[in-house]
């Protein structure tokens, strides 16, 4: 017979999950209610205020996707894409190319802008792109977790609108972390995860969309492909007069994202963003004296998801099982092109203290010597 | 600002969610780890394992989806067909409407066979459908959650296997409830959902797909068109010698499916199946008593999910709306053609109790007089 859970704690300092508060561990364990009773309804109007607040948008839609960040990813361009649309793509990494995949399987023209991994993309290769080109859309990563680069949006944001497409931005990992602010930066469309600086369990992924972006839903000719992530219908549930039943939402997880959600406008979103880049400051001096080095330079930095390089001659397997055999320290290995590689080490919502720094630094130091 | 979460616990005696058993909202709380942890990797094999028995099969490829129990529906769809390709899907309630839908997204020929709302379907209507069109699936659902109605199995299953299709279901709710034979029925492709008799909260999907299923993955010519529901990666993650990342896996939803597993297999299938029955004919008894008409003929009723004709003269959302605000207690409302004419009432999983059968009797008692 399967043993009752007890898995070992960790300190989460990977690229998400990140720790999470026991505050919301608790609401995670609240007693279930049905998805159409009108103490969820109000539960939901909550968690879709503190998400516009957190986005800094006063889009409607706004609210949570039913599924992981990459669900919100595949909403994005199957909702806002046809067969045959054009679809530009920034790729500097994982999540880039990950937004290619899905642009192809929604039939759609993809034009990729490519910069090299670890870099931001360069406003003027978008300016060069869409001379090319008309997309409807160009889409790009603000905080690529694969390279832990921080991607500038406002200039860009400017050109794809006078091109007259629509701007389609990933903050999975920047939200909740360092400023994202949907309206003044004029995106149009957004998603995120609750993984990351949300400090939730991984499970949801917090969108957002303004008006254009739904006229443009509103004129398709054709049927969104995905019927779970078709926001004609999931509109109607989370802002419709009606709260039409679509699918059966996530009860327990919207819970946890409520209190998460709670917990962030407590701390104040320019607290939360001067705690994570001070405790990004702490790390950063300390594996710098060690002698690591940031793959990043330093004005692109992440402050909640650093990328290092793993020096010659380190057995970078062995280091990080050690740290999560001896000291349950997770932190997160290169992807793609660059595994084996980098390390990752995020400093996420409740996983941004002085506390997870002093233990990853004691901990490299007593096993690299 | 937004307050911490306290909502009134209810008696969930609806559609489903049902109520989460107490060990189960604990292992919700279980502390956060990493999806790529050994620790993880080793409750997701259990998960499986337990799934399996649950199922009643030993398909290697049986996990949950990382999203609720209808993206467990499209991930077969999207998975097993192709643009071009033709789908029967039968029809006598909401879900099979889904199923339709889902087919035609996927650029699939859709071949319907209807029977009566309240009704099973005929094996002769699947026989002679298959006798005019050679499908490379068929579709059914085995517990319509709409009407209430069990679905038999096992001659259509044979007769579509004649016919050199696979034989998809629907086991929403019926999984946990009632027996559900996935090898021995000849079941090639099936999802569930965690949230009916399971009685873990809503958000994931269990799945499970045989060898026939996975070898016409393997052959496709085209990408699956969600990327997020693509199996050729989701494999990888859940079965795979190197366990790749695809996303993020919802730890904590994971958590609680592996508890509510282990209670359904403390208890043993047989053993819940006949609670399910022994509180269905209390309530079927109880009901019958104070005249409540079933709308399904006896042999084709479903033990979990009773829908009963609302009486003239009857304002069917007072009651409804009384029984949840006067005495916690949630019952459903009819569905598509049966909104307003029926009510349905779940005894599933943990909400399969004889109190509950007596609370709801109590209440109907009261209000009806």
């Amino acid at each position: 017979m399967v043993k009752e859970l007890n898995p070992r704690a960790r300190f989460l300092m990977g690229p998400g999950p990140s720790d999470v508060n026991p505050m919301v561990l608790k609401a995670l364990s609240t007693p279930m209610i049905g998805h159409l009773d009108p103490q969820f309804i109000e539960i939901m109007d909550e968690v879709m205020e503190m998400t516009r607040q957190l986005f800094q948008t006063n889009n409607q839609l706004t609210s949570v996707i039913s599924a992981t960040g990459s669900a919100g990813m595949e909403t994005c361009f199957v909702n806002l894409l046809e067969p045959g649309d054009t679809a530009m793509v920034c790729v500097n990494g994982v999540f880039g190319n990950r937004m290619c995949d899905i642009v192809e399987r929604c039939g759609a023209k993809l034009i990729r802008v490519d910069a090299p991994w670890g870099e931001p993309i360069a406003p003027g290769q978008v300016k060069d792109a869409l001379e090319k080109s008309k997309p409807k859309l160009v889409a790009i990563v603000h905080a690529e977790t694969s390279t832990g680069v921080l991607q500038p949006l406002t200039e860009i944001s400017k050109m794809v609108h006078d091109a007259g497409a629509l701007f389609v931005v990933d903050t999975v990992t920047s939200l909740g972390g360092t400023q994202v602010k949907v309206d003044e930066w004029g995106i149009d469309a957004v998603y995120s995860g609750t993984q990351k600086c949300i400090s939730a369990p991984p499970g949801l992924s917090p969108v957002s969309f303004n008006t254009k972006s739904l006229e443009i839903m509103d004129q398709r000719k054709t049927k969104v492909q995905s019927w779970y992530l078709d926001l004609s219908m999931i509109r109607k549930y989370w802002t419709g007069a009606k709260r039409a039943y679509h699918h059966t939402g996530p009860i327990s997880m919207v819970y946890a994202v409520h209190e998460a959600l709670r917990i962030v406008h407590q701390e104040g979103l320019e607290a939360r963003f001067e705690r994570h880049l001070r405790n990004h400051k702490k790390l950063l001096d300390g594996l710098e004296a060690m002698g690591f080095e940031f793959l990043v330079a330093p004005e692109y930095r992440l402050p909640m998801l650093n990328a290092i390089k793993i020096p010659n001659g380190v057995d970078e397997q062995t280091v990080r099982a050690r740290l999560l055999n001896e000291y349950n320290i997770e932190i997160g290995a290169g992807l793609g092109d660059f595994a084996g590689k980098v390390w990752r080490i995020g400093l996420m919502g409740e996983s941004s203290t002085p506390n997870h720094v002093n233990l990853l630094l004691g901990a490299l130091k007593d096993i690299l010597g």
